[in-house]
C-alpha cells in the first residue's frame, strides 16, 4: 500500500461566477494527496514549493498521512501561483496569470525512502521530469498513472511520447485525446493512444463523466448531476487521486477495479467542486464518500431484461 | 398495447462531414414509427404528407405494424422539407432550408380507430397541435411523452406551457431544459420544469448521453462510444421511439422501468446514426437490438463495495 504522488504545490487565485479568492492552496500533488490519503496511506509526495508555502497545509497534510520528504522547499523563492477566470458554463476558462516561480527550476528527486514503492501517480508536469522521476526507481511501480494537459502537446510531444511509452494509464481530457491521436472519434482516438504506450486510458469530459479504454473494452462513467459546481480547480486531480487511491488500496489492477476505481475518483472529484479549492476535501469523512459513491449506484444501475 | 404517435414525416437534404444526401425520408414521426414497431405493435401514426411521399415506404411501415389511417395525405401539395449542414463535431447543424408545405395546414384528427390507446407520443410541433391531440382523446391515455423544441419557446411559450400541463413525461435536450427554466443548473432545471406538469423529465445531451429526473430521483443512461457517427438526424426521435415502445410493450410506466426505456432509446438511437436518415432502422433485427442492449449494460456495469 505505497504510492509515490508527483506534481505541483501551489497558490491559486481563483474566479466563478460564484465567487473570488486571491490566494488558496493549489496544484495538483495538492489535490491528488487530499484524495488518496482517504483511501491509502502513506502518500510520498513529490513537489517544489517556495519560502510562502504555509506550514500548516503540510501539517495538516502529513496528518491525513502525507510524506513530505520529496518536497523540496526553496528558501528564497516564491511557489507556482495559477490564476484563472471561470466562464458561466464552468467547462471552460481563461488563465490569468502563470508565475512558475520555483517551479522553473524543479528537478524532482526521489528520496531513498520513497523507493519499493508499487504505484507512482504522476500528475500534469513537463514530460521529462515525468520520465526522470520513473528513471530514477529501482523497481518498476506495478502501476504508472500520468496525467498531462495540451500544452505539453503543443511544445513538448517528443519528449510526452516518450514517458506514453513507460506509463501503463493515461489520463486526458476529450480535447487532448483529440489533438494526441488526431482522431475526433474518441473510440478510435483511444485506440491510437494506447497504441503510443498506456495499456489504460481514462478520458476525462468534466461534467459529462468519464471514459475508461483497456484492449477492447469500455467503461463510462457518469459525473454527479450537480445543483451548483463552485469551484471546478482541482477536479481532475482530485478524480485521478481517488482513482489510484482506490487501486492502491485494493492492489488490484485489472478491468473490474479500474472501473470502481473510476467511480471511486469520480465520487471525489463530486465533493472538490462544491467548495472554493480543496476546501471540501479537508473536510469529508468516510461516511460521505460511502454515501457519496451510493449516489452513483443509484444514478447508474439498472436491470433488464432482453427484447 | 396501443401506442399512437403523432409528428411529421417529410423529406430532408442532409450534409455531414461524411457525405450528403439530397433527399431522404424523413419527419419525427418516422423515426418514432421505425424504433417503437421493434416493441409494440399496432403504432398508431397521426401526420401529413404531401403527393410526393412514397407508398414503399408507407407500405414498408404498414408491414412493420404502423396503422397510416391517422396519416392525411393533401393532393396538391407537398411534403415538409428541411435541409441542414452538420459541423464537424456533429452536435451542431446548421438549417439550411425550411419549406413547410402541407406542415403549414396540420390540424391533426384522432380517427376513431385510434381511440381508447394506452400511450401517447407527441412528437415534436406546435404545442397547440400537441394540445389538440390530447383534447381529442375521449380516455386519457396511461401515459403522454411529449417532445418540444426551442423553437417554441420563443414563439409559442403560453401554449407550450398549457400543452405541459396535460404530459406526464417531457423530453428535451440541455439547452431546451436551460431555456424553459431559466436555469443552468441541469438538476435546478428540472425541478422547476417538472412544476410545470411533467412528472418525468428526461433531458438528451447527445453524445453524452440522457438524464431521467423524477421526484428526487435521478438516473443517467450514457451514448454508446462509437467510432463513426455517420449522421445524427433523427437520433432523438429514434430514442423517444424506443422509449415509449419499451413502456407500450411492458405496460409499465414506473420509475425503474423508464430506467429500461431510457436505455433501450439509447440502444435505437445508436443504430439510427450510423447510416444517413432512417435507413439503419429499417434492416435492424431484434438479435442486433438484443446485442446493443448488452453493451450498454456492458458500458455502465461495475460492483463495489463501500470504503
Amino acid at each position: 500500500m505505497s504510492l509515490i504522488t508527483v506534481g505541483t504545490m501551489a497558490f491559486d487565485a481563483i474566479e466563478t461566477p460564484f465567487g473570488k479568492v486571491d490566494r488558496i492552496v493549489g496544484g495538483s500533488a495538492t489535490y491528488v494527496a487530499y484524495a488518496a490519503s482517504n483511501f491509502v496511506t502513506p502518500v510520498r509526495q513529490i513537489s517544489i514549493i517556495g519560502n510562502d508555502f504555509p506550514e500548516e497545509e503540510l501539517n495538516t497534510l502529513r496528518a491525513r498521512g502525507v510524506i513530505t520528504d520529496g518536497i523540496e522547499q526553496v528558501p528564497d523563492k516564491k511557489s507556482f501561483f495559477w490564476s484563472g477566470r471561470y466562464h458561466t458554463d464552468m467547462n471552460s476558462r481563461d488563465t490569468l496569470v502563470t508565475d512558475l516561480n520555483v517551479l522553473a527550476d524543479f528537478n524532482p528527486v526521489v528520496p531513498d525512502s520513497y523507493q519499493g514503492s508499487e504505484f507512482l501517480m504522476l500528475g500534469n508536469l513537463m514530460p521529462k521530469l515525468q520520465t526522470s522521476v520513473i528513471r530514477q526507481l529501482t523497481t518498476r511501480p506495478k502501476l504508472i498513472v500520468m496525467d498531462t494537459m495540451n500544452f505539453w502537446m503543443d511544445v513538448a510531444m517528443d519528449d510526452l511520447k516518450e514517458t506514453l511509452t513507460l506509463v501503463d494509464v493515461l489520463l486526458v481530457n476529450d480535447g487532448e485525446a483529440r489533438q494526441l491521436s488526431g482522431e475526433y472519434s474518441l473510440v478510435k482516438a483511444a485506440r491510437k493512444i494506447m497504441q503510443m504506450g498506456p495499456r489504460f486510458l481514462i478520458i476525462k469530459k468534466g461534467e459529462h463523466g468519464a471514459l475508461l479504454f483497456h484492449e477492447n473494452h469500455v467503461f463510462f462513467a457518469p459525473a454527479l448531476p450537480l445543483e451548483d459546481v463552485f469551484d471546478p480547480t482541482g477536479a481532475g486531480d482530485t478524480f485521478a487521486g481517488g482513482f489510484i487511491g482506490h487501486l492502491a488500496k485494493t492492489k488490484d489492477i485489472h478491468f473490474n477495479n479500474m472501473k470502481r476505481a473510476i467511480i471511486v475518483g469520480s465520487a471525489m472529484a463530486s465533493f472538490c467542486v462544491e467548495k472554493f479549492g480543496p476546501e471540501r476535501l479537508r473536510e469529508i469523512t468516510k461516511r460521505e464518500i460511502d454515501e457519496r459513491i451510493g449516489a452513483f449506484v443509484q444514478l447508474v444501475n439498472f436491470d433488464i431484461d432482453l427484447v
